[in-house]
């Protein structure tokens, strides 16, 4: 098979690192275009790129010239991750273009006509391209949107439990690692010893997001799942993974914790079924110990793409009450818009 | 005035530490004596106590003799910062030889006849001593315990609330420091870089105790109050200082924000109208930032002793949600103890 | 005593932060100009400054409208903590205009006729003023430079030394604290779990300012010291607090530890035998515990003005050996310069 | 090939948590035993074992029956990890019993018949082996012993600069890892916020390991080599990795920075000539940026077994300076441990 060439603009910062390692070595995509800023145009990717993963940055990135950020890339799909402030703009030009845009960036999340994607929840909303296409006049362009970092893990969860029991309430509690706001998001000097309990519109994203993800797609339409949910979301000092304890209640409560347990091991949706690359097996990882999810000792489960739960149990408040992790840049941001680009190619969306 | 002589036994753990630093140099009160475990008796505290205050070890108390665990100190008051496991025998064995003891251990909390006092929330339960002593047997000695380093700074937050409008549902969720653990009690190679989702027995502490705090004592009985509560206890790299994020529902809904920060600034119970050394003034700080409290910056308020709470806004779920922040080795536990002797005093009940 | 009128300009950042917070209540200075950034000028100061110091704010300086950085200020002094970049201009312009000033920064430090001074370490330098007057055309002002964060606190160390027995050689190697770089110089993506071997100009700085500080002023000129020195400069993430292992030969090697204990101890240089408000007794606190100093435990102690040593023992390349911790941003820079403004006033020549 | 079984003893600590890493799924040995004290024997190893690895714990080793420390394990070769109390008389029964015993206690590593191993550095002193056979009377048996974490890395840095040039005088610095105290060797208490600059022994121990790794063995002596060398040791709060600040002067000084890169480059020592498994390749990771080697960036260099250099320039007081970093558990421990293990069976030495 002949590799599609992609491309990721807004390649320096926290989640365009993670793009590159990403797709550095992938097996169906070729990373053929490196794309940020005017001041680090023109420059060795290397030279420009303040990379800080543990993993060191893949010899042949290093190396790529880094473009500005323009629609002339040598690429079929372009992965975003640029600032917000100028994402509109660039990345509908790259749709009218032709290209597909697969973007992290939450500044059309919302609109009518955008799929916003967590590949193994809600992959049908997809069919809502077409119509995208058509009212927007794109031609083979696209935008398909993946949700915030503490938004996405939350609806995993919760993917399997609302189709079995209705989800009626939700309470969460998020605590978010610093690579979430980006390379140069969280000065040390603010977050040593510290907590912020604080993440500008988080708390807004999160109902509004987990809301359309578990919603239905039908007749060109994204109808939201509807159900009350409040979030409080903190930033620690660690670099990845964010945390998040729930609190859930149900149209039908579960008769036991044993039923849930049984959905979360037991979901095998379609990403799993395909054998995507970027699909962890299984997608939800359960820990039976008490303490457990750790950030440091789970965010890299399923090669970061898993979400890790732990310790349910019955809520004093709502019906249940449980732990979950994942690795914020990887499952809650670049592997997840890979995950739904492999998907898409491999449903011959592409 | 003549100070009282008062003695600190478990001197030289992480709460036992803030008890010597409190009590070093106190209006009304003398620090007589220090007491540890065999291993450290007989030697100066300085040499036995592996002090990781930021503040430098009081002078005086670096030069006391650390004596054993026994019913001859030379003190009236004893503040107890012993293991659990040891706890039972010990403080009853002081109580029975007369000393007045003041508890931060768990052991006793839940006893029938046990004083269970945050001071600005329920001194009238100390009436319950009577029938302690008269029930127990003991002449002048009693125990007075406090809560944990989480329930009770929730509780300060609730208590103007309670009687204003009566709380009905409340969700907790905490972010703990290491010093609540204890000196030895987390490691780095635990918490460095992680969150640890699980705190042994807090979840079921943090209800059971904020209940009888607002309870109500009536004939030798305290009736806990009656509310649902649920809590997810967390434990993070921060080194001193509790955050707590809360969504509270009430059975008489304030009709706004305003009405709720009104009772927080205004609130001034006993200890701050009798002027007691320790009680901060006020007992709430209130801060209006988006992003206060945070865990550095605020613990410190009052000396350690005063509660701060900020980001107060409508809950989707419940009423309205909060954020406090107190200082769990200060407030949440030897500050406390030190207080209600205060009070004791000040009071005429030594 | 009418007190003298000081402003600070660059005073939102890390060490302007301390000028503010050393200022607002000094029993010599008012603090009664705030400038900073054209971006801040015009709004009161809390409004703009990202306050991360753990104690609060002083209320009055908070509500303070912060005024843009031009020499129309209302004061007789300003001590500076602007960028590198702007200070040339901007000191030299308030100098001319007749202002004092007492700057942080390293742009004039290596001046001819520029004082490089640590108070308890050459005061004398102070006299070149005249000869700066002269030859820059200023009639009042002048511009007194303090040394960096690591050079103080090891020249302060070396000072008694250096006079008994001459230094000859110096190994020194920092772990320096990431508020040494300014509020937002280290990215916490950057330092959590982390060191960084490298300070850029660092290694270069500290041997060049201790040489110039523990020369000789004689007739309009300041001869630097002459030795040899090697420095190793690390960041580590620790909030506040420079500590220094350093090694040292002399030309008269001290016969044992006990003599160069003694000079340390006995050390009373001319800011304590005055009594200066910010001078610390003693200068150096030696501790002789084998793990101390500790950055979290001695970085306060003397109000964070205080140098602490410890662990000094033989070396067995160099003479001797030792480790020196001190605050970078209160010793090492704004308390430093607040000092030398104290002596100049108790010395008459303000 | 048949695999060769092999056991762990001291299996739950940091030490020992990493041989189970390494040994779990390696080509050429079996775990085939796991030991511990008697407190956690007779248990799966999942329940006793605190792991703390990023990485998961071994399905099979998990399930394993953690065993007392005895000489029937079902094994050929026993890596130690022991604490040192009790190390001298286990290992010598294991190895009187006939088993091959790798050793990371420092307990043994001074003795005169005991080779103290880095594999590429000295591994001609394993044929003092013969000698320590017949001086104690074991037949099969044996006892290696590799360094402290400290000096490994060094070592490997200056072994081929001590063959090419002399080392004739070294000032080390360490920034060490909280890892490399064990799990429970530092509590959070004390390291949060905090440098340590003290080691208990390790200032002792790194000169003279490092000079018995570079000495030469000849007729079953092993001479140390002369170099005249001072350390400081620090503990900083990273996890894993010991950064270390060098200055080195030669008997004949290189010319250049180029002809210690070029050494340093080129090195091709017998382990890796041999593609042991656990050799890295190459052994000494040479970065050329200012800020490289970091902590958190490098240590999993060579899976952890390669040493990274960096910053080499003059030394103003030797002759020249550079930074080094290695990951202390794995290189520094368990993996030197197995990489000795791994020579000898290729060399047919078991």
């Amino acid at each position: 098979m002949q590799k599609i060439k992609v491309g990721v603009i807004g390649a320096t910062g926290s989640v365009g690192q993670r793009f590159v390692q990403l797709l550095a070595d992938h097996p169906w995509f070729e990373l053929s275009a490196i794309a940020a800023s005017e001041r680090s145009a023109g420059k060795p990717y290397r030279e420009v790129c303040n990379w800080f993963l543990s993993a060191q940055m893949p010899e042949k990135a290093g190396e790529m010239i880094v473009q500005p950020i323009t629609t002339d890339l040598d690429c079929r799909l372009v992965f975003s991750a640029i600032p917000g402030t100028i994402a509109k703009e660039h990345e509908e030009n790259f749709a009218r273009a032709g290209y597909g845009v697969l973007s992290n960036v939450s500044v059309h999340r919302y609109d009518e006509d955008m799929p916003l994607v967590t590949t193994e929840v809600n992959p049908e909303h997809l069919e809502i391209l077409a119509h995208q296409r058509k009212s927007r006049g794109w031609s083979t362009g696209f935008i398909v949107t993946n949700s915030n970092c503490s938004a996405m893990p939350l609806t995993i969860t919760l993917a399997p439990l609302h189709k079995a029991f209705g989800i009626k309430t939700v309470m969460a509690h998020t605590m978010q690692a610093i690579s979430g706001a980006g390379y140069k998001g969280v000065s040390s000097a603010a977050i040593l010893d510290n907590v912020i309990p604080f993440i500008r519109t988080e708390e807004e994203k999160m109902p509004k997001e987990s809301r359309k993800m578990l919603g239905t797609y039908n007749n060109n339409r994204i109808v939201a799942a509807e159900f009350t949910m409040s979030a409080h979301c903190n930033r620690v000092a660690t670099l990845d993974g964010h945390m998040e304890t729930i609190s859930v209640a149900f149209h039908d409560k579960p008769k036991n914790e044993e039923a849930i347990l049984k959905l979360w091991r037991e979901w095998n949706p379609l990403p799993q079924q395909l054998n995507l690359p970027s699909a962890p097996k299984p997608p939800i990882v359960v820990r039976m110990e008490p303490d457990r999810p750790q950030t440091r000792l789970d965010r890299d489960n399923g090669k970061g793409m898993a979400v890790t739960v732990g310790r349910l149990r019955p809520c004093e408040v709502l019906d249940y009450k449980y732990v979950l992790l994942s690795h914020n840049t990887i499952r809650g941001a670049a592997g997840a818009s890979v995950l739904n680009a492999e998907y898409m190619l491999a449903q011959g969306m592409l």
